[in-house]
């Protein structure tokens, strides 16, 4: 696994886009991230990028579908990178850590786009939301079927399956809120660590603290 | 310790308030949870408690100073329950799960508070943010000192200790985004679980699984 990926080619996961498109897409993130969503209007969006509204909509459809289309393709390059960190072992233990290592880069590496996914299900129109909540109950259960699997094998060791999955997702989402990519701690080196904390928090009794890689 | 105290003395915590105040803070509540602080606005707020705006000033002073009341009270809630919770044992393993059952009941019985909370420091005018993320370090710094002295005494294992810190606030965190008080599970047992979750991520290697209250 090549640690460093998301970071590396996080530009090609987005849609391609007019540079113009791609500018309104991050002001977007940007101010969503900070005011939310229902506190961000059209104007501030325009003004962040120097147009007027009316000059906006040549470049995106409306505010919902460019929510719609940052709530999507975020979700559906977690999946991915989720998928591609784990394809190929069966081994609970070596997935919970790969998968909480893949999921702790992405929370780092796009923090703007988690911190929105966290919170904007909410503010999708009830079709999308739907089918977006199927896609995060897809991916939670990537995560619950590898601790039941270890529980299973008597390798982890929790009361309940369903709280330990929250747990680690939980502790892997707030990543995004504290992580500081001017701080002392690189993303692989803080995704390394909570995959180790993982481990632990499943039960795991197995090398943790020096597993060689 | 009571399990139950943090949900039937709740009220208590809060400001002496007028019943129309309380309403007001109430729909502040609820309306700042789902559509953030700055997504919400006075006249918002006036007409979920059925007042106009002019009105509303006869209840609160400013939205700045209700966010701000908001949010030094809940921050000081949590400091007082912990305290509370930990007081009278200086073992690092009891302190770890007493504090991570404290703060789990806290989040799952004011969701609202615990989510404002989370997200709103950046709406904080620059003096009272630099106030509440003082209070915020010193209640992080409870558990930081809880598991380096559970290190030092060789009974936690962990490589970072600022990492597992990490990670068992944002674990902790996240229940208030999706505890159901109309599911499965009470508060109680929620914060029982997250709290023998939080041995085993800091490497505790006593008995867990099976510990009798």
């Amino acid at each position: 696994m090549e640690l460093g990926g998301n970071l590396a080619d996080a530009p090609q996961d987005a849609p391609r886009l007019s540079r113009r498109a791609a500018q309104v897409r991050d002001a977007a993130l940007t101010l969503w991230a900070r005011n939310s969503y229902r506190g961000t209007t059209m104007k501030d969006l325009a003004e962040a990028v120097g147009l007027r509204v009316p000059s906006l909509y040549n470049h995106i459809g409306s505010k919902e579908e460019l929510l719609e289309e940052i709530m999507f393709s975020t979700m559906n390059e977690l999946l991915e990178k989720y998928d591609a960190a784990t394809t190929g072992t069966s081994d609970p233990a070596v997935r919970l850590r790969l998968g909480t290592e893949a999921h702790v880069l992405f929370q780092s590496a796009h923090q703007r786009e988690a911190f929105i996914g966290n919170r904007e299900i909410v503010s999708l129109p009830p079709a999308s939301r739907q089918r977006l909540v199927q896609l995060r109950d897809d991916y939670e259960d990537r995560f619950r079927q590898t601790i039941e699997d270890g529980a299973a094998r008597g390798i982890f060791h929790v009361r309940s399956q369903q709280l330990a999955t929250y747990a680690v997702l939980g502790m892997c989402n707030s990543v995004a809120a504290w992580f500081d990519p001017g701080g002392p701690l690189s993303v692989e080196e803080v995704a390394r660590e909570y995959g180790l904390l993982s481990l632990q928090l499943a039960g795991y009794r197995g090398e943790t603290q020096s597993r060689p890689r």
